[in-house]
């Protein structure tokens, strides 16, 4: 009988619990509504016919080995293609230093498996990204939350946080997930520098760095560690390891990811990889350097850039024009989100319902923190899915939720 | 540095080993080397061109969403197709029934993550896949080995095993990997009574199962447990999670694999497969579906079985020609390996230093056993991959590396 699993469940499975987000996602196939919810690529920009065209080449070149298994560690090319990426910002990495996963999602499996032991603490960003938590869950994470500012983490409060012991910090600096802010440059610096003082390693995610409307480029976490430590020639050392992936700049149903770490650090997620699906689709790693070579990365990213910042900016100008004053929001240099602080008092699920009812959706903030603390009520939008219209459109409906709610919460003070 | 990962990695990692398998494959990348080592498939019948079509049509009638974010469950179609496929077989399941995973690799994976706490111990085959026990000593696993013998699991063993208390029992009923051997109809009967006497869950691990070359098809431990239980109308319960693949049936480079389980049983998995990697490649699953549809897989599995069964005999004919009488092996009515016993006091990794000088190589027997117990010496072979030819050639020299340490070893006596 079905109670003869369920009774052996291991205790690993009280982690777990039906995603927010997931069944968030059910309620808005609904046509009518408009999702400003998930973290979506737009699909109009797809590279559809250079996928076709990747593809074929593949077949007709590279078949068998595009079908066939293949090592753990990643298709060659595709490695040495990102090692000649990040080299670009200053790293001096080899293909040992690179190991493709399928998505970064595995890439954060592979960190909870290989770094979290039950009742580990894990320094974390609050907010911060939904799916690391649920990674890190599975193999009974405890948390250490710092609340992050205009600039991302709020390093002053790092000390305290460090003393309690955290396994490692996970951190997204740039456009984060769900606050669109950024880490300042004074705060990476001070960041490193607090990890190589107390021991205490660095899970850079970086799945948006290349997605930057505005401003300059900043160092990433990995670099600043590797200038910091020069004490080697080579890439033998580090206190961070660094996660990417090609979901958001050229497609997401390929799952293609990936981490740079020391080659000893490599050679464990190499092993647990094993363990775990052997190795990440040949196929799609060969379309994928297909796609991705001679220079169309690149020139792909610069036409998503230039697709975003419009909708970025459609999202702001609506927002000005529709919402309250009482309400405020982050102006992210880049990424996918921007996060809606909220009057005090708001029932963000009871916005949600009320959001719904107005054919809109959004992601209640509450699931991006690891702690049950009550906070700032606020909401995650996303202007990379929808069309500027929709988006527009989306807002204007967004709004008269608000006010709505606002309005009650009025009425219920009054009441009291 | 990296030491400030080394000292921080989880008691899990104490159950890694670097595969012996994978080392071994390095080795066997000499072109000189016939391998007769891997489980790969011929890369001479993947059917290219209909891949080719495949992705055509796909991107063509399907992008975006083949590019898209999918759900974790799976591509519906797949779905529908493979519960359509099992229902052949005489199971009622329905999609609700049918989780898609990133090659049968993850489905492993996702038990032991589901299933064990850490001490926990499993029922395997002596020999067993030696995937399963890498996927499973991730979480800690403890193991009670019940022997094979030609006619699969010993299941008049079972009481004893059973009474000591393992959290599920691990089998592959056909053509099992590394035996070669079938479990018999009348031990099939056997083993899901003791199943649901003991309350002690099976997983079945089927990849093979369609590749019978002679002899019928018996029933999966699935549809007897279900014939044995007949307490509902749909499929709501049941001992028997079932394990199935596309990697050895179309191509295992687009790691697709299946779960066949009770629906709040898939659910779980659905949970734990998000936080894993989200949800496998939408293009793979939407052209693996479109290369599958309409027939196509059956027949193509024929043409696989015609291929496969030549090379089959061509090494048992070989084996016969050219081995000492002293060593036996299976003779396997389906799959890709075949087991072949040694006099003892051969040391099997002896045995495989000096096949590598002959230019040939297999994969040594104590890879896959769970205890340390020292077993009488074994090889596993692999006749898939080789060309009748090639199998030929591997055996005449692994005969001549055979019946050197044969001589080596009646010197060693004489010397004693």
């Amino acid at each position: 009988m079905s109670t003869a699993w369920t009774s052996r469940y291991a205790l690993r499975t009280k982690g777990l619990k039906s995603s927010a987000i997931r069944e968030l996602l059910k309620v808005t196939q609904n046509p009518e509504v408009i999702s400003l919810a998930g973290g979506l690529p737009a699909p109009e920009v797809f590279p559809t016919q250079r996928f076709q065209e990747a593809c074929e080449k593949a077949l007709r070149d590279n078949a068998p080995a595009a079908l066939q298994y293949g090592p753990t560690e990643g298709y060659k090319p595709l490695r040495e293609m990102i090692a000649r990426h990040i080299a670009r910002y200053g790293i001096k990495a080899q293909i040992e230093n690179v190991l493709i996963t399928s998505g970064s999602q595995q890439a954060l499996d592979l960190i909870g498996k290989l770094l979290i032991n039950s009742g580990d603490r894990v320094m974390v960003e609050a907010p911060t990204y939904l799916g690391a938590l649920q990674a890190f869950n599975v193999y009974g994470a405890e948390y250490i939350s710092v609340p992050i500012d205009k600039d991302g983490l709020q390093t002053e409060l790092l000390d305290r946080a460090l003393r309690s012991g955290p396994k490692f910090m996970y951190i997204l600096p740039n456009f984060q997930n769900p606050g669109g802010t950024t880490l300042s440059e004074g705060r990476r610096h001070e960041l490193v520098l607090m990890a190589d003082r107390y021991g205490i390693p660095i899970v850079e995610d970086d799945p948006y760095g290349q997605l930057r409307y505005e401003g300059q480029h900043l160092p990433t976490l990995l670099v600043l560690d590797r200038e910091n430590l020069r004490r080697d020639n080579g890439y033998s050392i580090g206190n961070v390891i660094y996660l990417s992936t090609f979901s958001k700049t050229l497609a997401p149903g390929i799952r293609l990811g990936w981490i740079v770490a020391p080659p000893d650090v490599i050679n464990k997620f190499v092993q647990l990889k094993q363990a775990a699906d052997l190795h990440t689709s040949t196929f799609a790693q060969i379309v994928a350097y297909e796609v991705a070579r001679d220079g169309f990365l690149d020139e792909h990213v610069r036409t998503i850039r230039n697709v975003y910042r419009e909708r970025r900016d459609v999202m702001l100008a609506a927002l000005q024009e529709y919402f309250p004053p009482e309400v405020t929001w982050t102006h992210p240099q880049g990424g996918l989100f921007l996060w809606v602080t909220l009057p005090e008092g708001i029932d963000c699920q009871k916005l949600f319902r009320t959001a719904l009812e107005h054919n809109v959706a959004f992601v209640p903030g509450d699931s991006f923190y690891a702690s049950n603390h009550v906070a700032t009520p606020h909401m995650r939008l996303n202007f990379s899915n929808a069309t500027p219209e929709q988006i527009r459109e989306g807002i204007r409906r967004l709004s008269l939720a608000v006010k709505q709610q606002i309005a009650e919460r009025q009425t219920a003070d009054v009441s009291l």
